[in-house]
């Protein structure tokens, strides 16, 4: 690129240099971000995105292998959208949630027509956790119970309720012992927990240990089970047929609310509009985010079945935010469903995952040794890189990083690809609307620097 | 109004009735509502605001006393920052928090241009629920301690730490005895709880109050005292001077962390950007929200002191979420504080306060006697409403409604008022740029709604 060369928001290269150099040094003397030693780090400025690409701040194109924190599934500046944030913007940019308004009538009603029939009632929240957190709330009421279970490996958000529901090392620094939530075993046949050899075998397995762990919590003290219908940071481990069917008819038999977070893997992330479908379960209560706007405004929410709405007719629901069911956001998320709807995208997800990036990965996967197993589905994929194929030890150990790992990112994004990384893991997690040609254009780069990877093996 | 007449966002006013009415059954039919019974609300669409005005389904204008949640200060659908939402939508609406961006580093550098030195970090949430939690974090890694102390009378945010930490009756369905908040009364002489007649008394004896309570609770078992700067919600009872001071000694002593929740008193709203200015105290960590882009896009946060921020220099602070520091939300932030700054907004949130709402409220307290206490800054007033004078008994119980109440704010509506209630309260919180004429038109239709209170008087 030369120095006056557009990036696609019509900034001239040496404009957004020269903006990068300031974004970064007032960044250093003024953000605090999330989840980092603030001293260790060294933020990449972002300048301009469009599609499945973003620009750093030397003007370097990167192919976003990443979606960010896995949320513009409707890939970057999508025109329609921005046009409809213009438009509602200038319309009406933000109302109270005591009254009603005609975008979050629309999303309510758009949304709804995703999810099975009795699931009707949208609650709006400005993000994940905060989804999370009223999701539990309604359980707990709903049930006159207090317990939660959720599972090992899974994330739920950053506030202290979500973080408790959370089983990663995320949990550790702020478990008080008191949040009333206790964890249990997912399937994951890769490592598995219950020396299962098949699927089936782990699947009948994880539902015996979790309906033994609910037998000995006592069944009348658990409110709810929460799981991610597919575990996202975690590792993307697509459950094995049945278990949902098995979590919830374990519910069923006691009285428990099942709440599947579709956070991360909601609005076709998974080649579905809800990753719920792929079993045939249904939840009691569905918490989403990310995808249902792309996260081009905050939004979140929980859909709420009938029986759990009904709870609070006559009696009022004790809680609230300020924004629930904000315009700007909902007009995104109006905007967002309906290209979605009109272009295919979740159609578009499902093939370019069965056809392209699954065959890629597991192609990838012949050629070099680190890569211990790849799974997934849609544009949800995860490749586990371990030390050793046999022992199937991690490349990284469980919580944190090893140079092999840091080694292998950096040879991503000095070969032009943003990607998603997690312990031992790179998630392969493009927006939706990838094509083919990105995908066989990312996964170029990832072929080589896996090399890096391999060369650290025995 | 004529149905082909247009609302200020260009809809004429048949379009906009045929939307409310769509609008209308949408949200009953899918729209779960904050804080309410669903089958017994009956909410009012908006589908137009400008200024210090909105327009409800019918097309009638009606005078924003409420400032929705108080949160427009700037007004509604201020051109400025609904232009810079466009061109931010235009340029980039979303990245992760782990990179850099000009409109999130643009916005810490404004917010903390307003703090006194030494508050130069900021850690942007969605809202203000999700600020206090992460200040509360904060607070607890920093000291090694759990314990936090709030005051009855107060509301800080519906998560699940948050809505505890509150001192209202919405704690109460979602208070599990497990939160590690403790709450202290603060001073509030009309209602004294410490046999106080002046505000120098009641701000020595509630200091002493606080001071006891931490003696008795262990001042090493305290992590922080959280307090808004001047309570909103829950009555506006600006602090007598000295007491936030004297709150800061407490903390000092002991070395507990102050937090004061800014999210509703900051930016502007008692004519100062922040409230705690008023007094002579400053805070270690300050929640926001609502004011800082007067909620056109949700964003909140927390400004950070050098100290606490320094904790986290080397070791990681765990917390997160994936929209800190949104970049349409921050660059609503930048034009917010820009528009303020450049229209003296602020000085004309005091001046409004001091010359024409004070005397406008105190002149209706001659005429009414249902009016038991006037107090309040800036725009934010709240009027306390007696049955009766001498006793004080409040117009409506503590934690709930009455007919007296309800038929008052009817006669609000009818008058073309949307007030702000609270038990037996009225606010008179406008934007802060509501002109001399609307304060006086808004206080002539209060004066008349506050006729069918009087009425209810014995
Ligand atoms: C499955 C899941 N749930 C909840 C959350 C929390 O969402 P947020 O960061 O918007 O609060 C996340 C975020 O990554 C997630 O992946
Ligand atoms: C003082 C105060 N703190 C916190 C909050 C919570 O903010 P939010 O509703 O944006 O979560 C509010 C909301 O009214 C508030 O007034």
């Amino acid at each position: 690129m030369n120095a006056t060369d557009l990036l696609p928001n019509g900034l001239r290269l040496d404009e957004a240099r020269a903006e990068a150099r300031r974004t970064y040094e007032l960044d250093r003397a003024h953000v605090f971000h999330s989840w980092s030693a603030q001293a260790e780090i060294s933020p990449m400025t972002i300048t301009a995105s469009a599609g499945s690409y973003v620009w750093d701040g030397d003007g370097n194109r990167l192919l976003d292998f990443s979606s960010q924190l896995v949320n513009t599934n409707i890939g970057h500046q999508h025109p329609k959208v921005v046009a409809a944030i213009a438009a509602q913007a200038a319309k009406l940019c933000t109302i109270a949630p005591q009254h009603a308004n005609d975008a979050r009538s629309e999303a309510a009603r758009l949304i709804t027509s995703h999810t099975p029939d009795g699931l009707d009632k949208v609650f709006f929240t400005n993000a994940g956790a905060d989804a999370n957190e009223h999701a539990v709330r309604m359980a707990r009421l709903h049930t006159g119970r207090y317990k939660v279970l959720t599972r090992y490996r899974s994330y739920h958000g950053g506030t202290d309720t979500a973080i408790n529901m959370t089983g990663d090392p995320r949990r550790w620094p702020n478990d008080h012992a008191n949040s009333g939530v206790v964890h249990f075993f997912g399937p994951f046949l890769y490592r598995s927990r219950f020396h299962a050899e098949t699927e089936q075998q782990e699947c009948e397995r994880a539902l015996a240990h979790l309906d033994e762990v609910v037998r000995m919590e006592g069944p009348s003290t658990i409110a709810a089970i929460v799981l991610e219908s597919v575990p996202g940071t975690a590792g993307i481990m697509v459950p094995p047929p049945g278990y949902l069917a098995g979590v919830r008819e374990i519910c069923d038999r006691h009285g428990i609310v099942f709440i599947a977070d579709e956070v991360m893997a909601g609005f076709g992330r998974t080649g579905r509009w809800f990753a719920f479908e792929h079993g045939d379960a249904v939840p009691d209560l569905i918490t989403f985010a990310k995808g249902v706007n792309s996260g081009y405004v905050p939004l979140g929410g929980v859909v709420i079945d009938a029986e759990i709405a009904a709870t609070f007719d006559h009696r009022p629901y004790p809680g609230g935010l300020t924004y629930s069911g904000h315009p700007l956001a909902t007009a995104a998320a109006v905007a967002t469903i309906r290209a979605m709807e009109d272009e295919h995208v979740v159609e578009h997800a499902a093939t370019i995952g069965a056809e392209v990036i699954g065959p890629g990965l597991h192609d990838l996967a012949q050629r070099h040794r680190c890569i211990g197993e790849i799974r997934g589905a849609g544009v949800f994929w995860a490749l586990e890189l371990v030390a050793d194929r046999d022992s199937r030890e991690p490349l990284a150990p469980y919580g944190s990083s090893s140079p092999a790992m840091n080694e292998t990112i950096a040879a991503c994004k000095a070969g032009g690809l943003l990607p998603f990384a997690n312990f031992n893991r790179i998630h392969v997690v493009p927006p939706c609307t990838v094509t083919a040609d990105e995908v066989r254009e990312g996964l170029a780069i990832l072929d080589r620097a896996l090399d890096v990877a391999d060369g650290h093996l025995g």
